[in-house]
């Protein structure tokens, strides 16, 4: 049975290529496809969104609308038939947005102007990322990924405690400025306060009281010190990945520190060096 | 009468478990209960603050609050009999803390309007780091405080000079923009420079002459150049502590340099390494 | 023929050294009359942009647009001149900017009204680094450069990764606010979107509802740790080539590590270290 | 003549312990006095410059001006006597800022209004500099001093370029936005550029025409990865400072790599190693 293949195993294994297979021509030349219809479906509903293009040229968004979903659910139908196991895609990441980028449009049928829900569609932008993968220059990504990945446990740290004290001092403001000046309610005041933190300072809401600006002064001061925290993390676990990498150190299994960077063996306990590199753990 | 307790002695231990013992079921069932009505009670404080609800629910809301004050209530006194040096503890920041989120309601009867004091109670929110230190994530944060606490030094040579370069450049502006534009006192000046030159920008005020702008932008580039320096020094002290942890480099005796990460004795004077680390000092 | 030269051969050489030798007397005049004619160009164009100027003044400014663009012309054709490769130079940066702050003065003959478009003449001051690279202090400038083009495959994913985010966030932001409240549509909630995560925040469109409000809040504490990105992939680069330069390490041919940064020759290998430095590959 | 002191010098030497001797109790309370004045004459400036207290308190604050000018008098002109240079203090940069501080209560007998100068006497505020370096804890500074004198040339590069790019960028933004919308200048649009470059974002001058805000946008994202640049280069000097005083690592005669941190004589050349520290040149 292994070396039989029916008809439609063959189709299911070309599709799987033509999908999957971005080392091959068909492969990616679907690819470029797909990213052509992404950002042209991205770029219609952004005019569409637009009220003046909207009213002169609505028809022509509808139809181009129905033209790219119809694209987008063969795409989505091939995509479940051609994989072995089609759960796990239609229950991935990807399977979900694929799948709700495609609904609001049916869903008009039966309930008229849900197809504005289509924006949702702007998601499957995140799929460049994988269609991307392909020039060798966004590998470079890993790096980045893992740094990020790394300091994950502590940037939550620190965005914890960057709302914590979003919340108190917004209450102290909102006690301050006493309800005026945008700082209606607790949540407004808070809301003001990471827009300060975070140095965006919009100036919706602004402090207006002496007691108020000295406050926001501090907290704003505070601010500017504590955006060193995330920075220094990220660039600590850089700088630290970089030189596990660069700088050959120790040998894995005695530990020794190595001199010879292109040493094959180590000197001390004669260690085999696995492609002449020795990490550190 | 080391050995001997009386039943008071046991109920103190068994309540002390109960709140600090967060090994056991019980204390871990007693912080989440806590946690929840803390965020609760916040909730509440937050919607309260909403006069679009307040006017609807005033009386939902009001007793609400008598119910968590209720509630602090005997947490607070259960935290003083349980704990052996109960003063430490009404003297602490949290005990101080949680007996100011209390007064606000009591003293409501003598003083009628008093318990709008009551969100002084965001503060008890604090106490959320001291119960999720439960979860292992959360140890991190050790490293960044320390890494903060070597660091602090500068960064209040830092602050010091943010402060006095905003009050000199700050009456500058002053006397440039001759009073008008919201420049209208120095400490309104000061404060519109402490805005700039932590990059937040609001807004409310702006110059509007031309050497007033001119000094403005030579402010901006001087804070963005400035912004390198927490940043900085915080980054030196997050890489160093780093270091000092996953490389061993000197025994703690005699400080002589270790190649070999694993040894259990310094190679040079005989010092045992404990746990097989070795700390720079 | 190689040692025969026309008179007119040595003419164009020493227009050559004129324009280019910066090292000789001549040359040096030539830059700094050229830098102080783009300065004064630029300032005259600044001026007349005010139109309280150049209501008053306006005949003034014509008659020196003419002088200088004259003054150029005679630059542009003695460079072209010069030079050994002259469509080199035509088609090169620099080439182009000089035609193009050319152009308008001449067309507004036949089109009038186009000499506003001298104002691209502004770009002629890029021109200043190369000018002022003559200034020893600035040939650090290589340091950064080769810093910026180590980390430049990386920037490039992470601002395709912030282009995304700003996308798609920015079309939630569109659903979110209804389209009112600045968000009017999506390429405008996407700028919003990108003023946030930048952390500029003009506050010429800002969120009022809550939801909106609340997702605005999550993008500033995103933006404020994604910061520490381009921040990290820089500062680890710059560290890293410090490192290379300060540090000699091994040698160039065997690789082994020196410990006396004086050796002339490897102890291992016996290569020559040229100047005394070793570089780290 | 030498161990000779007339009357005349035994006191100006005394005066010139209280001034300048911080090590003993008169040199120290002079000090603590003088920080207090200035505070004090800094709070009597920013409130004498909001105008509703000024009316109520006006000849308190112009008595206090007085009494507050006649003590530095008196302070400036013992810091005179007491110098043996007195042209190196009166030329120096403190000298001519307590000067400058006098001035314009004298000046107003002749130029009435010209008082109002007085709050150049907020420089006197950087004399806080000197004064607290007392305190040890600030003694710091000079690391961070000795990181940014390293890093100023790379600085210097980085601003310029930021210049450049704000001039050309704002020129751009002038001629797309066409002269409305605040951007009614050349100078007006550098100085909106240099507000969004720098992350301050203001507000009160923003693009509304699409081409304008894709601009402004891409200008922020560029903006953002700048940041980096002058933060990586304080980082790197800073770390690079700390690891030169943190660890010994060769002999400053044959640098020789040195294990031992405590060691007294290089093990190769028995380089005597001044207290125990080893410098990287």
């Amino acid at each position: 049975m292994k070396h039989i293949k029916t008809k439609y195993e063959i189709l299911r294994q070309k599709t799987y290529i033509l999908i999957h297979g971005s080392g091959t021509i068909a492969g990616k030349t679907f690819d470029l496809i797909l990213l052509g219809v992404i950002l042209l479906s991205l770029l219609l509903i952004m005019m569409a969104s637009i009220s003046k293009f909207d009213n002169k040229y609505h028809s022509f968004f509808y139809i181009s609308e129905w033209i790219i979903t119809v694209f987008f659910s063969i795409e989505y139908i091939l995509r479940i038939i051609s994989n072995k196991k089609p759960l796990s895609y239609i229950f991935s990441f990807y399977g979900v947005v694929d799948l709700l980028s495609l609904l609001p449009m049916y869903l008009s049928f039966f309930i008229p102007g849900s197809e504005v829900l289509g924006v949702i569609r702007t998601l499957r932008l995140l799929r460049l990322f994988a269609i991307l993968d392909l020039i060798p220059i966004l590998n470079q990504s890993s790096h980045i990924k893992e740094s990020l990945r790394a300091s994950m446990n502590k940037i939550i740290v620190f965005v914890y405690f960057v709302i914590v004290m979003s919340i108190v001092l917004g209450t102290i403001m909102f006690m301050v400025e006493g309800g005026h000046n945008g700082f209606s309610n607790i949540p407004n005041s808070i809301y003001w306060c990471i827009v300060t933190m975070t140095t965006v300072g919009y100036g919706d809401i602004a402090p207006i009281t002496p007691i108020g600006k000295t406050i926001a002064s501090f907290i704003m001061i505070m601010g500017y010190g504590i955006i060193a925290v995330p920075t220094g993390i990220v660039t600590a676990e850089l700088s630290r990945n970089r030189k596990s990498k660069d700088i050959k150190n120790n040998c894995p299994r005695c530990k020794t520190y190595i001199y010879n960077e292109f040493a094959n063996y180590c000197y001390n306990c004669g260690e085999k060096l696995i492609d002449g590199t020795v990490e550190i753990n």
